[in-house]
């Protein structure tokens, strides 16, 4: 690269990253995830907006050939293969365990009925659907129906976390489809690859391709796993901190990163596996994490999102009745595919219609099919258009959609549901087993028709599943209970804090119990974000423990804005 | 970039940074600069040692063109670019303002006196140098005279950190003297590159070029630090913690750093100038500082030391009698300068050896010059490599000069003293009598030539005049013992805790036994104090009590900050 390069180079990460942040922010402000704001970033940089405004800004910025773009590629891989590696270590692999029927279910649907309808539609109206005259009609069918029921982990990941549902049991349900569809997917297109004739030899290396994924993830999630946790401390004991263990993670995300893309599936699912196991050992210091996590999530996420964008000209070739048609389509066949699974997996009508919203992201996978169709001579040049287009839209209307329909109808406020009678200001228990004891049973003293032991058994059991502390003093065990009509949230205070397993290891010192009805989900997502919001600043913790009454604690709740 | 091209990326990166990160800590604890260690991965790595025992290896990973090779160059670049800012917001300006004159002084003497003798030398004996016979001599001269007389700022400015001298008055004024330095080098060098014929229309703009960088200098330094003083806390207060501060300053970074590249000075000095004016603001939290600075440092800077050794053959061409020629000259030459310019800046001796010292590193820059004047067809190839290997060895040896003359009293801390066999995970004693028998026992049994009567006796009537309980659970027993050479720390760990009469009253669970030299009063005040800021914590106590061996204990105090 010679100093002009690097010049431009510098240039263009800068206005990409400052455009992507202030879009993001902006997307956050009007309550939407920040992924959405990023990837507009990419399509008003891109050919879409910018290449058609002036077009030498846009190509003296974003060239489509040559080190530049070589270097934004490089840039926008490194940031998906640490973004997937930060999305790993925050998935909590036992719940992943155990919402796996679930997600098992979700994932299979999501793939299934999407790729039938697609390709019963593109088998039979292929030229409304914009086939090249001499495409094999079958491989055409495959491509599409493949394009349209594949799932974009990475958006689907930053949607959730960008909601602050990614660790919720939803959350984990989405999270493990996901990954499934898209392991499914890129063995299925490994395939059709190997049918569109891109590389000869692929045919026979795709059984390799399944045989190596399958021992490299069975690998990674058991030895490998025992592995980091082992050697870990090892790591922090003898090297400089915190660097030894910064760049452990990381070297391992891109080894692991470089091992999958090589036997033919995406770097992201090394990447993943990868932050799965690392995340899983509970060495990992919660400092390390954190500066991880800030510098990809605000760094390096924007920039990939935000680069998808700059490939492509949504508007040359732009055909409105077939965009529309592909756009329907795949809505009707995602949203069909991701609710089936939910209920099939035995999930409530809302949090499937939720669920179904999730799933329905394209993202980049869709474009990447669409342009390897479009030159191996299969679509027409609209179609990849209309393709790419529907891939950046999905993945738009994911976290809006989600947000629809989860909606609380008003917005509900901690104050609202606090209770004198439900207020326990000195806790005696000091384990977490038996503070859930004590406050279940204080709660079901105080208020009759209860079933004390289904009550204290659903809790634990919950508990059990997923530690519910917080991290910052703060604990929320929570079930959802048959019969209950409104929600029950009892508080009680410990002033020597019990041990709740958090994230940041601190002891629980408010905690809330929270009792939901069984079919609304979305109660118990809203209290727990309220709750979360409010003691976000540490110095709440600090003032609630000064406060003596019920009367007190009340007046500092409702003065905090 | 396509799949294979992406896989081996991933793993090229991997295993740069694995080398660097690994050989950078050996290096630590060899008391050298990490950066010495990572230069050596680079080596190691590219063809000079690599790219002759495994050829094909060495061009797989580290191929010197097509996509892989601007990959590197991309993350090379953008490493710099950062490290030069945290480097920028590691300076003190007013420091700086103040050692402004010495450094000033140092910065003159040491690019005017390297560069008369050089060039007196290549000008008197350019054959016995490496001319190619039909070059200019006087552009001979010249080149060699600026690739003798530039020092390396990022090198310096790494060695610095590693040896915790750059904030430091001494850091300070070489830090100083580094910025004229590269300044007015980059500058010359522009110039001799319009000699060189390099780019025909440069002559021209050479004006301009020290007009913009003087005009960029002073704006960044007064109105821009103005600006950002008054914008950060906007920044803060209307952007999600703490994704907006950290965009904000890299994204100035390389905005900065495209600017200066495309006036024709190097982009680090952008960077490098908005990183003073952030790090200037008192807005900038500590926690976005150490966020970048771990990412930065422990990521990006061992990659980009690393990254420059993968350039050159340092084998091929190699030329015993002209290395060692270019090897003393550029010495004495730089040591000279250095030296005069710090005595010319009222420096004593000792320091302003290693000023010399520390401005003796050439670095990237002479890799640059060395290569573009071999491109020219001014020096011989013979002399290229001489050049680079000058630049390596300059810059390895700067860290140990400076070591070799300061021998700092290196701040003492708690996990240099620890060893395994001095670590007792059960205590058995449950008094304070029985305690410190049962640990002087063990200690004497672990270290031979001790006199046990003698040390416990001295160590139990220090603690009968006193008690020796901190409180927070912590006692410290110790005594001064006669023929002792060096500190010795003993750890016992009471899961029951024994009272040692803290003033808190609790009991102490972790019991330091420490044995000083009898004629060093100060090593007792110094590890005393380091173990209460330790523990200066409460949840500390908690996490050592949770250990379970000797690893777990030093990995718990090394990641303690």
């Amino acid at each position: 690269m010679n100093s002009h390069a690097v010049s431009v180079m510098l240039l263009s990460f800068g206005v990409l990253l400052c455009f992507a942040r202030a879009l993001g922010e902006v997307a956050q402000r009007l309550r939407q995830p920040a992924v959405l704001g990023e990837l507009l970033a990419g399509v008003l940089l891109g050919p879409t907006v910018l290449g058609n405004v002036s077009p030498e800004l846009g190509l003296f910025l974003f060239p489509p050939q040559g080190p530049n773009a070589v270097a934004m590629d490089t840039i926008a891989t490194l940031a998906i293969v640490f973004f997937l590696m930060v999305a790993g270590i925050e998935v909590d692999l036992s719940t992943l365990w155990k919402q796996g029927k679930a997600g098992l279910k979700v994932g299979m649907a999501s793939i299934a009925v999407p790729f039938f309808f697609a390709f019963l539609v593109a088998w039979l109206a292929p030229q409304a659907l914009g086939k090249q005259p001499d495409a094999n009609p079958l491989v055409f069918a495959l491509v599409l129906a493949i394009a349209m029921s594949i799932s974009a982990l990475p958006i689907i990941a930053k949607t959730l976390m960008d909601m602050d549902l990614y660790r919720s049991d939803l959350g984990m349900v989405v999270i493990s489809a996901a990954i499934f569809n898209d392991l499914i997917g890129w063995i299925v297109f490994a395939i059709i690859l190997g049918l569109m004739g891109e590389s000869a030899d692929r045919g026979n290396n795709i059984m390799q391709t399944i045989t190596l994924t399958i021992a490299f993830a069975a690998g990674i999630l058991t030895i490998g796993r025992w592995l980091i946790h082992r050697v870990l401390p090892f790591v922090q004991a003898y090297t400089r901190w915190p660097g030894g263990e910064l760049s452990f993670a990381l070297i391992l995300a891109m080894l692991g990163a470089a091992f999958t893309e090589w036997i033919g599936i995406h770097a992201i699912f090394g990447a993943f596996l990868v932050g799965a196991a690392i995340g899983d050992s509970a060495h990992l210091r919660e400092s390390t994490r954190v500066t991880i996590d800030h510098f990809v999530s605000f760094i390096f996420a924007p920039v990939f999102f935000a680069s998808i964008g700059l490939k492509v000209d949504f508007l040359a070739h732009f055909d409105l009745p077939l965009v529309l048609t592909v756009l329907g389509l795949v809505c009707v066949v995602k949203l069909a595919g991701g609710v089936l699974g939910a209920r099939w997996g035995g999930m409530p009508a809302q949090e499937a219609r939720a669920v179904g919203f999730a799933m329905v992201s394209v993202g980049a996978m869709g474009i990447i099919i669409g342009l390897l169709a479009l030159q191996a001579g299969i679509i027409s040049q609209r179609l990849s258009v209309a393709l790419v287009i529907m891939a950046i839209a999905t993945s738009m209307m994911s976290g809006p959609g989600i947000r629809l329909i989860l909606r609380p109808s008003k917005r509900w406020r901690l104050q609202d549901s606090l209770l004198s009678k439900l207020f326990f200001r000195e806790l005696k228990a000091v384990s977490r087993r038996n503070v859930i004891h004590e406050m279940t049973t204080a709660v079901c003293e105080a208020i009759s028709g209860l079933n004390i032991e289904a009550i204290e058994a659903a809790v634990w059991d919950r508990e059990e599943a997923l530690s519910t502390g917080l991290g910052k003093g703060i604990a929320l065990p929570h079930a959802r209970i048959e019969g209950l009509k409104e929600a029950i949230v009892a508080v009680g205070i410990s002033d020597t804090g019990i041990d709740f397993d958090a994230p940041d290891g601190k002891p629980a010192n408010i905690i809330f119990l929270l009792l939901t009805p069984r079919n609304d989900p979305r109660v118990q997502l809203v209290i727990g974000s309220e709750i979360a919001r409010c003691f976000r600043e540490p110095k709440m913790l600090e003032q609630v423990l000064r406060t003596k009454n019920f009367t007190d604690f009340l007046a500092l709740i409702k003065s905090f804005r």
